[in-house]
């Protein structure tokens, strides 16, 4: 497979065990995670060739960092190094109708400050055929808005697909950029996007309702605004309460509407990175499958995601696959 | 807020890990609870004003105990230090249809064998507005029936709102007492009723039933009996299994009865202290509220606790106000 | 209760904690385990006398695994020695629609080495009432098949009960014996059949269904193929997923045919070893009770299991009578 | 090898790990302890037959002192069970110049309310050549000393060897009975007497120096006093601090005085139990030795213990052989 | 005893367990810390009365912090609330010959971005006698600078007494300002020092050796510079290695030269917060004894502290006093 | 740095924490190690470049221990996968004077299986310029021996240089090679000699002393046998016991001979791969530095080793050098 560029933050995971508080704790787990850096690991965990491109701390905790993607096979040599340290988030993870809650320690991270003079575009792409931003990295600061332009602008020079993700996190975007514009311009550099609604509404200004009729006009709007878009993909999570979610997804490529069946996780186990684990489904799906397939392989990735520890999502092709062929009663493998 | 008190037995709570048994474990891990102090320190988590009046070791394990009260910003400036040991308890933590097992060290603990001499009530009373006892106290011992009753009169006799939560447990009671007629000269001194059928019927000698019907004749009963009752609220648990139950309240307060909604509690993480944790909503919540909405807020507050590992409800008003609102889906908090 | 006697594999069960991976690990839970000693201490912590002969590693780790029967009053006395190591599965938990994994080092194991000619049989089951086998045992090697043929012939000329459990695993049976050559031979030694469809089929080369129907013709067949066989007892698994299952058994005692209600199991704690706690309840229950009550207890004591970590069933007859009494909502037992 | 009896209360041990205080933790681990089972396990690890008879809580906690006795395969058999709770003790653990504390939780234990009537020592001792006491028993209550001097007649009278260690502590005999009276008629039943000057002057009212001159004298005092006794043997800690400590022991058997060399334990795991490893090594080695090389077996037992952690000494008999032929560098056993 | 006021950074500390690094660990421990709780924890732990001062993170880790100092009985009533996060420090703990190692993410935290106005301090030094200051607070920011010199003219203005123990860090000082020049102001308020010849060396620019003579020296002429200064005292260590330390102390009070013994720690548990456990000692002990005892009880404070995990002296006066008597061989206490 | 390349097996390692045996322990801490992988990663520590060859089991397990060699960016692209399972070592670690103690499941590991056809060793080597090999590998299996002899032929015609460390371990050596011609082989192909006197009498079958005379005459003598040795490296270990050790290193390499000082290293922590972290060095310090000061690299390198827990030397070359530079008192590093 071609080789996947993921740019972002990586950030230290802290949380208790369990379902435990700070507050009754002595000890802490911890995980690297980050939205781009969770596609990219589970890019790598089915097969795919996958190089991170961040701005890391040069300390022993950003040294287990790169350890931590090296791991997975992520190729790290286009990290740069900074002496700033690691964003950190603090982690309670909630049960039934408690929610989870996250602190962070990260408005002036190492990747929070970096330059788009730090990373040399041009050698870092070299070997590149695909391109996966977020929302977030925008979002941090004008550095890492500027470093994201800089790379997304090469990227479409090349030619190669670019996967937005903007998610849209109102707490952050604290430095005084406007949203819509800056994820606006973004959006031109893109060809396939990974979100909802809420998304849609934001980058266009509008208010589309969550039908499925809406959905299919709200994507035909966004394509006609940003005409190298040419997917939509869309994932949605029904909730009985913090510990049971429904997952399904649905899309319009220009051409049809189509919809998956309900997953039924009934024992979440995580719900970090479940959103990353469907847009590196959907990566490594439209590599291999038609649209509707790579959705459906997006979606069971999403499904499993929720029953691993962290952020990371290890579920392997044949895992996802399985679940595609109607194996969800989890039988023993030997 | 006005100072609540509580008084009773601080324990040590020691349990494996997880759903192991003592007998799989080498490690375990340990709280401090008791029904009054979970009732007392759950408030403080409300920001009420509290504090606990007990009778503790005075060893290393009793200064944990305090040093535990103190973190969660309870006065413990009214305890009374003990060379008797701290009572002790052992959970084994069920699942599904296995019942959780406790086995108690408590017999001859240090507050079993208090002495109404040794607290100065007089002093120890001097800022409380409320004063919150349960069924437990009078249970392990004379002495400690005895200390609590000249802890009512005073509180009677300055006229401050007194809750009884006279939970009727068989395997207490060893000490000669006849439970009925023991509970029933401690209600004389007491303003509202935290309890249900069964303890009417302990109370009353009658065999209501827990129909709706019944409970308000009880309650009328009930408050025919001990004139100084004014309200009473009930806490109705449905149980699928160990591991999920349904909560729901009714009151009578000698005007009205009421009823809540059911809230679906499918995936419990620690049942102890949930009954304490609906006791400790209620009298935050008649503070603040009218008596339906005192209720809801107890049955959410309760409902809460199930997800808390420990004996503690670590939930704050904004997050039971949350569920009064309808937000049971869990969605994160950041 | 008279001795029961079990002959297999003892293992050590290596498995990262909840359900993370290895990958994501660095530290371990470990357990013995193996489908016979799971019997053999279920059996014991209902009361019953048990012995397990079995070859063991002559290091600290085959000390440890002798010291863990011996912590469940099984008789060890009859388990050999050997300077093989001990053999070792590694288990990853899944969760919901994602499947439990096991990989095993097993195939030279101290046990799989073993020769008919290590086991003083006579002496053995000097004691001895009951034997139960299963399929893993013969599956295992020559030196295993020959071994456990010579128990049985003597167990079956001294006219005890023999349970036979015939579990057919496919990734075993690689040392070039037939398994329906093999199993047929130690059924005719066998007097109770534990075991459904799928091992039926296997041994009589047929193609009945899962109905209950077919369920008795198979039974029947059985019996008449091996007339040493008097009863068929089976257990019913239907999974909503790897988190929530729902178990029942039937029978054919060859006057009837019966059948229990299902149990409903919706948290998992850990599914190794069920199957074992259903032939262990099997075989204290048809010591004790009729047919069918003993499957009820077998189907009971099957159902507790999933509740407990490790492959052991700690379940009492007194938890397990509590199921069948109908306690299947997990108040405190104090 | 004959069967050596022990008798004496089973305590459960919770201590935080490492050097951590009760108060910054929230995990703790959990062993059994008790000088005599201590002694009993250690000498069943050495392959020796013990049987330990004791007064145990009927709940799972007592349930679990037993499994861990028959894990080390200690004859419980003459166990009796008791609806009082375990005893309890805890420990910080101190380093360097931070001494280690203990709180008990035992003044009411099972044990401490034993009767005579309780222990059948007919039956009890039906297999035993070796009785083990210790100054523990006697100083926890009336009963217990009543049972243990029951014990010791019949010992006596079947004209078994009585090993007596009778450590005095201060904290205990708080029932009113004097220390020397007690220990001086249990004395008149034992044969080896284990312990040094403190006891000594102790129990004859004396003030014996530390010299080895004065331990001759007042070993032969003590047996001119109690004619029973043949050998008294003295175990001599020098403390660097609470983390490094020297052991030598002597002896006069009533012919000759002999003394050890000095083990320096550098760097001390677990101190808890060294002076019971010292005592269960002299009774293995009385049984295989001549006096001198039993105290050099018993002294490197000891000095081994202080490198388990736990009460129990795991020392094999081939590992304390390796100390005394020299091999005390540590090179690993493969 | 008089209240004692700290003013500093609350820190979270988080590492490894044992002597592991970040990057072979999935699990942290943590701890808060920062020099000025350590002294005023350690003052609390001695039975004094201790207001801590600082601005810190309104978020769960901010209030976890607060509960920390709660649960030992240090005021937190004049704390403030921050929007930014709370200081992290990392630590690798070394051993032998490898140094222990700190990574630090703190220069964008709450006490970091603290402005002079944000702290009332009349109102919060209303019941305070003594005021402890450290060079890590004006070393962080020029609004820490600014806020401590308030704080510490309206102490002098009150006539209390000011330790200050000048630190110099030189990683830190990043903001700009001249640690000789701010050091020097604040020297002004004070009135008694410690800190050793470095420190000395650095705020009067000169070049003293370690010897005893050059220290009176430098005391005279440190007295003579800041005439509100009276007493200097200095803490001595020696290593041998990271595991491995000798301690000792000496003084010049203006009168007289004197210097305690060394303490020998043998075997380190954790290095941290010893420094801070000296100058504790001094405050509390010139507040009971004359200045040598005050600085023997400094000096074994000081030695006890390596033997607790974390960053908290937890020795208690008593443990203090033991050691002065010479009970340094740490046998039990019970 | 030019590419290291090692060859050997890859082993789990399993141990409980701390000083605890398996018969007290329900955890186990897992690492990866195998003497070869210890020397590679250690050189990539440094710095350098280093590819690890191997044969690995193709489950979850192998899996992981490729992701460990990734982690520490060891080139993992030559190991080849098998469906035996990965060799596993449990480990008991022992304190002063308790050894540790081992016992391996490897006879029949993956890596014991190898056959010489399965590596390309021109493939493989296209870009090494040094190879290591250890006497672990000829001493397990046939396929193994001829596996490495095939690898080191090539090498030897590349030119490259090839480090030998025929570590003789008595143990192993079970499928009928005589080590001595098998070693001998392997010399001819290697051109600096890692190991002492055992070594060189066991391959000359000469019984020279441990004197340094002897090392002289002994290293002349082997490098007369061997004409392709240049060089002999000699770590030499005291041992006070198991907790405390030191270390120096002597050298003859043709021309003089040399020795270092002795590191004392009074606490160890992990004693495991010390050996490795010794040739590491070396390896190392031979391409950076005269002979002499790699000797004392290595020195320092292994001493440093002693303070890491698990099987890997962190020790960075910074680290490596203070120590060289004289700082082995273990300041803090910030």
């Amino acid at each position: 497979m071609s080789q996947v560029v993921t740019f972002g933050e990586v950030l230290m995971r802290l949380s208790p065990e369990g379902n435990k508080k700070f507050i009754q704790s002595n000890t802490l787990e911890f995980y690297f995670g980050g939205t781009e850096i969770n596609v990219g690991i589970s890019i790598a965990n089915f097969g795919g060739s996958v190089k991170h491109i961040s701005f890391i701390s040069n300390d022993f905790i950003g040294d287990t960092a790169i350890a931590y993607l090296n791991k997975f096979d992520v190729d790290t040599s286009s990290i740069v190094r900074s002496n700033r340290p690691l964003g950190v988030y603090f982690l309670e993870v909630g049960a039934v109708m408690r929610p989870s809650s996250i602190s962070y320690n990260r408005s002036h991270s190492a990747f929070s400050e970096i330059q788009p003079s730090m990373i040399n575009w041009e050698e870092s792409l070299i070997d590149s055929e695909w391109f996966h931003w977020t929302g977030i990295t925008p979002a941090l600061s004008q550095g890492s808005l500027d470093a994201l332009r800089e790379g997304l602008k090469l990227a479409r020079k090349k030619g190669i697909t670019v996967t937005a993700d903007p998610t849209y996190r109102s707490g952050l975007w604290k430095y005084g950029q406007d949203p819509k514009e800056a994820l606006s311009e973004l959006l031109e550099y893109s060809t396939i996007f990974i979100g909802g609604i809420n998304e849609i509404n934001e980058v266009l200004g509008t208010t589309f309702s969550y039908s499925n009729e809406d959905f299919i006009l709200a994507s035909k709007q966004l394509i006609a605004r940003f005409p190298s878009i040419e997917k939509v993909f869309d994932k949605i999570r029904t909730s009985v309460n913090s510990s049971w979610h429904k997952i399904r997804a649905r899309m319009w490529n220009g051409n049809e509407f189509r919809e998956t069946q309900d997953l039924d996780i009934t024992h979440i186990v995580d719900r970090i990175g479940t959103g990353d684990a469907f847009a590196a489904g959907l990566i490594y799906g439209l590599q291999q499958f038609d649209d509707f397939k790579a959705m459906e392989f997006a979606s069971a990735a999403c499904a499993l995601k929720h029953t691993y520890e962290g952020d990371v999502n290890f579920a392997t092709v044949k895992e996802v696959m399985g679940i595609l062929e109607g194996n969800t009663t989890g039988r023993f493998t030997r």
